[in-house]
């Protein structure tokens, strides 16, 4: 039984990879490896794209049209995140997840 | 000791408390009401915005500058769930938390 | 890259599955049918399972050991919430998710 | 408009309070400071204890009985907390937060 179409499902699922990958490398990779790792602003904003990525997932469950918004902002937290994570490096898997979920949300968010 | 600049605080604030009236008065008025109150594009448009609130908040207290996109995000969500409230009549309480929260969030979002 | 051993991979798969499942059969199949599904105690178990799902994913993903605690929870809420689903009725997809999770959060809750 | 008990109303207060606090602290203070305060177990616990009050709130916002569990999972995590908290020093006020929240949680677990 499913309740969003197939380009939404997809989306879900993209948001909630996305947020397993920020949160467990956030809590597990930075924090062991330190330095650049756990420099405030980087480690805030892998927290906060966790957050949203989590946010738009269950925006999306409750099947309210007012995931148009939620899916804009986690594009835009999920592409500066991704460009952190280049930033700092080692970190490709985490990139890889932020961008998918930026491409899946923007399109989510321009649909009408 | 506070992390956060006095508007940004007083954001915060606005966020859990226009979270915990929208998801309180979801289950509870709207569920013992039913009727208008359960119709599921008002009561997914409550759990959202709920939703959003809580995000939004959160994002806040982590520190990051990602606040800006999930404010704006946020403020969109709890404009439109103050409009849906007012429609369907006897939700003042839920109309003021909105009202107020988008306020904070849109003045927030717009920050540089 | 995975920070998690097996067993704790499929206990989070498990609560996300179980929260998808919940939050979206509550905002999707129960408030369309209304009835017994929007009967207040059901609907509200509905929601706090998924919110426990959840967040006893999230607490597995920080790798803090805490997560016995949370997952003991876990499993007593998604079993309260399997049986309320039989007793409703035509919700067989949830009470599947809720055991499996239960049984998972079970095991994992009592691991030292 | 109320729709909990006076001591509920307490607990989700409380609940609030310390899922403000673990979860400002740990991404201000704790990643400001270094050393111990990023020490993977204990940060991994602050970010426990947030979610666990967080989920705790919630859970009781819904209004399903359900929260006796997960009250009584966020006594012991907050307590946990506390502890290790007290362990790694300089955290006056996350001490504070735990205490009392897990004070509310115990007794709200407690209740039939």
């Amino acid at each position: 039984m499913t309740h969003h179409s197939q380009d939404m499902q997809a989306c879900i699922d993209a948001c909630l990879a996305c947020y397993r990958t920020c949160l467990s490398t956030a809590m597990h990779h930075c924090l062991e490896a330190g330095g650049d790792h756990t420099e405030p602003a980087h480690f805030r904003l892998m927290a906060a794209c966790a957050e949203m990525c989590r946010a738009s997932a269950h925006i999306m469950l409750t099947g309210s049209d007012a995931h148009r918004h939620s899916c804009t902002a986690c594009a835009a937290i999920c592409s500066a995140c991704a460009d952190d994570c280049e930033r700092v490096g080692g970190m490709a898997e985490c990139v890889r997840a932020c961008r998918e979920c930026a491409e899946h949300c923007r399109r989510m968010g321009a649909m009408q």
